[in-house]
């Protein structure tokens, strides 16, 4: 089939390769010429067959919004917009319903996968209406990995993105967890070899995993992590996923407590631990005595 | 070789059945009868030709105390004892010291596995001195899974436990993880099939792992959980894990948060929780109005 | 000087008798006709001398939304509304701004006192132009406790509810220090009188505060606290103040463990320990041995 | 009466002071001879008449343990210990039962009050028999503040340690929820004058508290605390307190949290955050690329 695909990054790039060795055709269009198969948003929607499916990958928020009010004006009905960027999934109502007033079609996917997804498959979740997303079904299954598993339709409009972010805060704590035990681990004198310990529990643990096996790889290229500073970012759907569980009255200590420890490795100073510094002074004088 | 093993309920019956069909003589003792090969710990040490490796595998705490002051009195010079229980690590060098009074050699190893453990082979962390785990070692490779991983000479005495403690600190965290991200996809309506969210993420996903599988192989019998109470005991480990992290001034968040899921959700009502009602009570007649 | 005063529950009740305690006309306007001095909003305005100060005291959201946009229809250029509400600071901005295109001044105000304000006072934290301020600061000042303490001008229009809800977040963390120690006392053998200790605690402590007073009055009706269920409201404002932190990336791990407290308290079986028992079940047989 | 009292650093000289101060006679004993009334324990207790009170006001751990040691062959049947100093609480049933060889008693004693003691008086926790604390009640008497609170018999041996305990424990919990607030008010561009917040919550308020009053100090002296280092040490009294929990399975989370705060304010850099980093590294080439 045809698929107009939006933004050619590094992660569009590659996705538009893979559903290409998968015998699709897809016109891409970036706002860099040198990355761009049409010169406009235009001219890939007159390039496309109705009814068309266009997959728009830019950065969420302002960009999404302005290429959803852009092909609200140029597509017709029955076509379907993908948007398999990281929006989140309270947006996704907001451009369904916008452009279901023109009879326009629209599926959230949030889309995993990262540099491994060109070979290895990229995991996909989305959200629509059963017929929307038929329309759309051929593109994911040349985007998923091959295999069972790997692509869930997994609700309404929303739905997709939501998955996906709520995948998202399960990594950081998982991240977390194998984090707080490797630094337990090379606190203590007895324990020799960390870095092997690591490398044994990739079989026949109960805490084997892909992102075990990262941190395997991670320690071969430094030991102890030395060239590194402690220092995480966080991409946004870290944040989404507590606010949606305050949002539902749903605790997520775990999660919040990952959320938390990467705000706190961002900042040189810590303003909060300055005050408790500064109570203990008052009360104390902690330096000379026992309180 | 030969390996006298102490403790034959479910965990130690498996492993002498793995060891044997790699071609070692088990001799195994149990206090029943039924399971036991020999009639006492003298009678086991008398069979076995020095230099003697013995495996012990009875409960921590007392069982595995009085087990290794029993074995202080029979072994000899050169012999080799394993606790293999889910001893803490401070206990290990109270063990070592023993032993070492007589000449006999101590090497603890955190064993993983469970019910897999016969068929997949067991997760081995073990620590002491070179020259008691080169007497051992022929029984780690039978019970290691096949392949390069799964068994690692942690470091010192006490190593070994302490490892397989971290383990178990770094599955709750990760347990908690996906729990926590299941009841919040269960808390949305517009999330439809949280099991096939789950299914999904096997392949392709950053957060795929063997507890991720487990975790579809239970909603693939019970696809709300409807039959279990949220009810979950600790065994130990994790309480030793934040214990450990404390001793060394290493913040342990994600683990904790996930320690203390545990003990709230086995109290029928929550004193604390009551404490907040009574002052909600006392500053604000929070039912009838604003504060 | 004159205010309107909309929203007359217990509440805008006892400060409309406060504030004319202290000289002042107060004229209240309520949807019910037993509280109100007038028979609507627009008598309310029609009775008052420019320039004017309407003080809206109805629950946050809708109500508090169509009141202001009432009032921006029947006010004039230089009159003042003030939201004692408690309204979230991302509203106050909106409400300025509609204000100030009819030359209408805007001050938020939280209001913290509940049941004790009548006679106490209520601390007042305010944020709004110098100017704004100025027209509203009688009113500010009947309300207020006496001495130099108890009211504030944060800063600029939203700082005074976003002080107050942070005030909130606070008392939700230092509720939970006084809950949590409260249980582990109890929870002790050799503990005998745990009232007894939180009574003592109210002079020459470092912990002494009026929520600990509360706590012994809370005690003194019911040592145990048999009487009460642990279950905890929460009233906005705690999850307010950790979309706050998120928002600016500042880590607040007491103020949001005390939070989700909360929301676990209200659950009668937590989803999320029920996968965590799942999870046990399908890698141990935890009931029948150890891992 | 008399009283012998060991250790006259800055808090045991203070207590001596007031002790005093009340009309007792107090013979002080300090390895220091510039601050010692006597030269020796075998002299101080000559110095006393039958039956004797000592109370030990020396570090927890080895010199207290020392000092006990040394007293239970120096005093006879009758007298009384009161370990006054920072001992945990698992330590007071040892030191109870050795003394009890010798028909000495033993009075554990926690102290609250550091530097404002000498003035205020001094919050006591304490535990032991009615009999052995009937022997010290004077003193307890000149020591606590006026008036009706401030000091308890709080139950058995190792009761008043373990309130004392317990109350820092709360204490590093209420200086948290203060300290996250702080950073967040500080954090926001709205609010413009965070310390004056703080000192308009001194009346009126539900988080009004001695605690806050010295907050109001400290930003007096320094308003952003910009000469303070985000670092806080902590004592063992809050370590203590989460691993008092853990063995009676209270959950801790605001505590806790409390504790790991500070454990991360003494990094210079996060090993646990390197181990994120590494971790994101591998997944996604974060830096170039939406994952």
């Amino acid at each position: 089939m045809q698929l107009g695909l939006i933004g050619l990054g590094k992660m569009g790039g590659n996705m538009r390769e893979r559903i290409r060795r998968a015998g699709h055709t897809v016109i891409g269009y970036d706002r860099d010429p040198a990355l761009s198969d049409v010169a406009s948003l235009k001219e890939l929607v007159g390039s496309l067959a109705a009814p068309r499916v266009v997959w728009v990958m830019v950065p969420a928020g302002g960009p999404t919004q302005s290429t959803v009010d852009e092909l609200a004006e140029l597509l017709e009905p029955g076509d379907v917009v993908v948007d398999g960027g990281n929006s989140r999934w309270t947006d996704d109502e907001k451009h369904a319903a916008d452009l279901a007033k023109k009879g326009i079609g629209f599926v959230d996917c949030g889309v995993s996968g990262g540099v491994w997804g060109l070979q290895n498959g990229y995991a996909l979740m989305y959200g629509g209406s059963d017929a929307d997303i038929a329309k759309v079904q051929p593109i994911f299954d040349a985007l998923k990995p091959e295999g069972e598993y790997g692509s869930v339709h997994a609700g309404k409009v929303g739905a997709g993105h939501f998955a996906k972010m709520v995948h998202n805060g399960i990594e950081y704590a998982i991240m977390q967890a194998y984090a707080e035990g490797w630094e337990l681990l090379e606190a203590v004198d007895s324990v020799t070899d960390v870095r092997e310990i690591f490398r044994s529990w990739k079989e026949g643990t109960v805490i084997r995993s892909w992102l075990l096996d990262l941190a395997v790889d991670a320690l071969d290229k430094d030991e102890h992590l030395d060239k590194l500073k402690g220092y995480a970012a966080d991409s946004g759907e870290g944040r989404w996923t507590v606010e949606a569980a305050i949002d539902h009255a749903v605790p997520l200590p775990a999660i919040t407590a990952s959320l938390f420890a990467r705000f706190a490795s961002r900042q040189d100073d810590s303003p909060q631990m300055k005050m408790i510094a500064a109570l203990r002074n008052e009360f104390g004088g902690h330096a000379v005595e026992s309180k």
